[in-house]
C-alpha cells in the first residue's frame, strides 16, 4: 500500500474539483484534472474541457511555463502514453522536467492501463498511483464502464410521489415534482452524454429532450457558455410515429443531434440535417432488442446514459438489468393507489425477482428528495 | 428575547437527553429531565420514569440532598403547580431553596399554562423559559396535541418498495424490508400510548402486536426492564370477526390492553381480562367513525397512537386527515406496477387533492431507509 501524506490528499482533492469543472463538456473523453506543485506550492494546474482540446497535465504545463521542472504532477488520471488528437501527455510531462508523477487511477482501457506510468518511470520519474481513486472513479464511472465492458453506463431517471405514483388515474402529473427538482434534472441531463427516451413520452408532451442550460447557475457551469454541448438525444420510435413537425425536430440553434431508432429505416419524411435514422433489430416480442440499442449506444462512444421515460420503457431497461443506476426523485405526497405506477416489469412474479438496489445518496433538492441507488446485479 | 449563555444550553441539552431515557415509560405523563446546577456543576439529576412515580424535578432534588439550596433547575417542561398523584413540584423547588428555574417550554395545557412559573416568582424565584424549546417540544409531541386539542398525535407507520409496493400481486410480502427495518418498528411501537390496527392484518398475519422489547438494546432503554409498559391494542373489528384463538389475545405476561372497536359490543365469546370492547359510531359508508375513534383515544389520555395498518385503513386515516406525520420505511426494490400498492383513498381525483407533507428526516436503517414526514394539512 503506497503511503500518501495529508498534502497530497489536499492537493489531489484540488485536482479532482478542477476535474469537476469538465462535467457538462469532455464527453466522450474523460473529466481529468492536473495540479503541478513545487516546494509546497501550486504552480500550475489545469483541467480538460473537451475533446480535441489540451488535457489536463498539458493546460498545467502551460499555466506552470519554467516553474514546472522539479515540480510534482497531480494527475486524477493516469497520463496517456498515445498520440490521440493531441500528443502523449506523459512524454509533455517528461519534456517539461516534472520530478514525480502522482495519480488517482490508472488508465481503465485495459489495452494501454500501465503504459503511461512506464514511460514516465523509464524517464528516471517516480511514480504513483491510487490517491483518493473512489473519488477519481465516481468522475468517470461512464468512461471506465465503456473502456472495461463496451458498454455505456447507465442511469434512469424517475420522478414519483412517495408512494411510487407518476400520474392521477385521469393522466394528470403536471407537476408532482418541484421546480427545484426539475432544474435538477436539467443538471443530470447536462452531464450525460446521451438521453434515451421514448416516442410516446415524446408525442404526449411534445418534450424538446434539449439542456436548458439557462436553467442552470452560470457558477455550477465554471467556462464559457460556448463550450457546453447537448446530449445525443436516442428516441425509440419503432412504430415511426413521429413526424418532423414535433418540437423535438426544432433547432432552436442547440446542435443537439437525435438517432431515431428504429425497426426499418423510413423515408416518408423529411428530416433535419441533425438527425440519424438508425435501424436496430426486434426482438420475438415485437420491442426494439435493448441490448442491442446499449451496445450501439457503446460503439458510438456514448459512455454516460441517461433513460428518461415512462413506466413501460423505464421497466423495460429495469427488467433486462440494463440500467446500472437509479436517480429517483420523491416528491413528499401520497396520491393513493389508483394513481399510474413507476415501472412495469410483467416478468416479475415472486418477491425473489424484485430488482434490488443499494442506496447511495440521498440529497433534498428544494422540497424534495433525490434518491441515488445502483443496481445490485 | 432571553438570552441564555452556552452553559444554560449544555444543562438543558443533559436535561433534554435525561427526558428521552423515559420515551418508553412515562406515558401518558409526559417526558420531562431536569439538571440542578450550583456553582457551574450538576449537583442533581432526574427523570420522570412512570406515572404515579417522583416527578423529574423531585428526582433531581432528591439526589441534590442539601446541595439543592442555591441551585439553578433546568427543567425540560414548566414546573407542575397542581396536586396529582404526586405534589406540585415548584412547590418543591420553593422549599428546596432553588435560586432560579430554566425551563424550555411552558406547560402546554391552557388551564395551567404559566401557574408554575408564577408560583416560584411570587417565592422570589426568579424564572426563564423558551431555552431549546423546539427540542422540548419534540419529545412530548403527543402529549402537547392532547393538551391543546384533546386528540393525540397520530403516526401511521407504512413499509414499501422503492416503487411504493407492500406485496406482489400474489400477496407475498414477507419480507420486503430488513431485519433492521422490522427491528426499528419496535422501538416506535414501543414509544407509542397506543396501536391501531384493522382485524383484517390481524386475522391474515396472526400478529400479537406487542413490542417485542427482547428486540431492543438494553442499552437504548437505559432502566429496568419492570419499567416497561406494552402500548395499548386498539384493534378495529366493526364486523365482529375476531375470536379468542387468535395470537392477539395469548397474553405472555406482557399485560398489554386490548380495545376492541365495534359497531356493536358482541357478548358471544369470552373474552381475556385484559380485553375490553368499546362501541364507535358507524359512518353512513360502513366502516368505523375514524375521527370519532381517535377522540375517543384522546379522552383515554393516549396521546401518541401509532397506525399499524394496511392499504384501506391507512389510506382512510390519511383521506381523512387523521395522521399527523407518515413514517415510511422504503427497501431499495423496485416491485412493479402490478404489486400491491400502499394507501387507498378512493377519493383522490386530482392531483391538487394528493395529500402533501414535508420531509423532517430521512435515516438509514440497515439497507433500508426510514423517512419521517409531516402532513402539511
Amino acid at each position: 500500500m503506497t503511503e500518501f501524506t495529508l498534502l497530497d490528499h489536499q492537493f489531489m482533492t484540488r485536482a479532482i474539483n478542477l476535474a469537476k469543472k469538465g462535467r457538462f463538456t469532455t464527453s466522450p473523453n474523460p473529466r481529468v484534472g492536473c495540479v503541478l506543485v513545487k516546494a509546497g506550492k501550486i504552480v500550475g494546474e489545469g483541467f480538460h474541457v473537451k475533446a480535441g482540446q489540451g488535457h489536463a497535465e498539458v493546460n498545467a504545463l502551460v499555466q506552470a511555463g519554467m516553474k514546472a521542472k522539479g515540480a510534482t504532477a497531480y494527475v486524477t488520471l493516469e497520463p496517456c502514453s498515445h498520440f490521440g488528437r493531441t500528443p502523449p501527455c506523459a512524454q509533455a510531462l517528461i519534456d517539461a522536467g516534472i520530478n514525480s508523477v502522482i495519480c488517482a487511477m490508472v488508465d481503465p482501457n485495459p489495452q494501454v492501463s500501465g503504459r503511461g506510468l512506464a514511460m514516465l518511470n523509464q524517464a528516471g520519474i517516480e511514480t504513483k498511483s491510487g490517491l483518493l481513486e473512489l473519488d477519481a472513479k465516481a468522475l468517470n464511472v461512464g468512461f471506465i464502464k465503456l473502456m472495461k465492458h463496451q458498454v455505456p453506463y447507465v442511469r434512469c431517471k424517475l420522478a414519483a410521489s412517495l408512494d411510487g405514483k407518476t400520474a392521477m388515474a385521469s393522466g394528470e402529473s403536471q407537476w408532482i415534482t418541484s421546480p427545484e427538482a426539475r432544474k435538477d434534472v436539467q443538471k443530470l441531463r447536462a452531464q450525460c452524454c446521451a438521453i434515451v427516451a421514448g416516442a410516446d413520452s415524446i408525442i404526449l408532451d411534445n418534450a424538446r429532450m434539449t439542456v436548458r442550460f439557462s436553467a442552470l447557475e452560470a457558477a455550477q457551469l465554471g467556462y464559457p457558455d460556448t463550450e457546453l454541448r447537448q446530449p445525443v438525444r436516442v428516441i425509440i420510435d419503432s412504430k415511426n410515429r413521429l413526424t418532423p413537425d414535433l418540437a423535438l425536430f426544432n433547432d432552436l440553434g442547440e446542435h443537439a443531434p437525435i438517432l431515431l431508432i428504429r425497426a426499418a429505416i423510413e423515408n416518408v419524411h423529411q428530416w433535419p440535417h441533425f438527425v440519424e435514422q438508425v435501424q436496430v433489430k426486434m426482438q420475438p416480442s415485437g420491442y426494439i432488442d435493448l441490448p442491442a440499442l446499449i451496445a450501439l449506444l457503446g460503439q458510438r462512444g456514448l459512455n454516460n446514459v441517461l433513460v428518461e421515460a415512462g413506466k413501460t420503457l423505464a421497466g423495460a431497461f429495469i427488467e433486462h438489468n440494463l440500467v446500472d443506476e437509479l436517480i429517483l426523485y420523491q416528491a413528499p405526497k401520497l396520491m393513493a393507489d389508483n394513481a399510474q405506477g413507476l415501472v412495469s416489469m410483467p416478468s416479475l412474479i415472486t418477491l425473489d425477482e424484485a430488482k434490488k438496489l443499494t442506496f447511495k445518496d440521498i440529497t433534498m433538492v428544494g422540497p424534495d428528495i433525490r434518491i441515488t441507488a445502483v443496481f445490485n446485479h
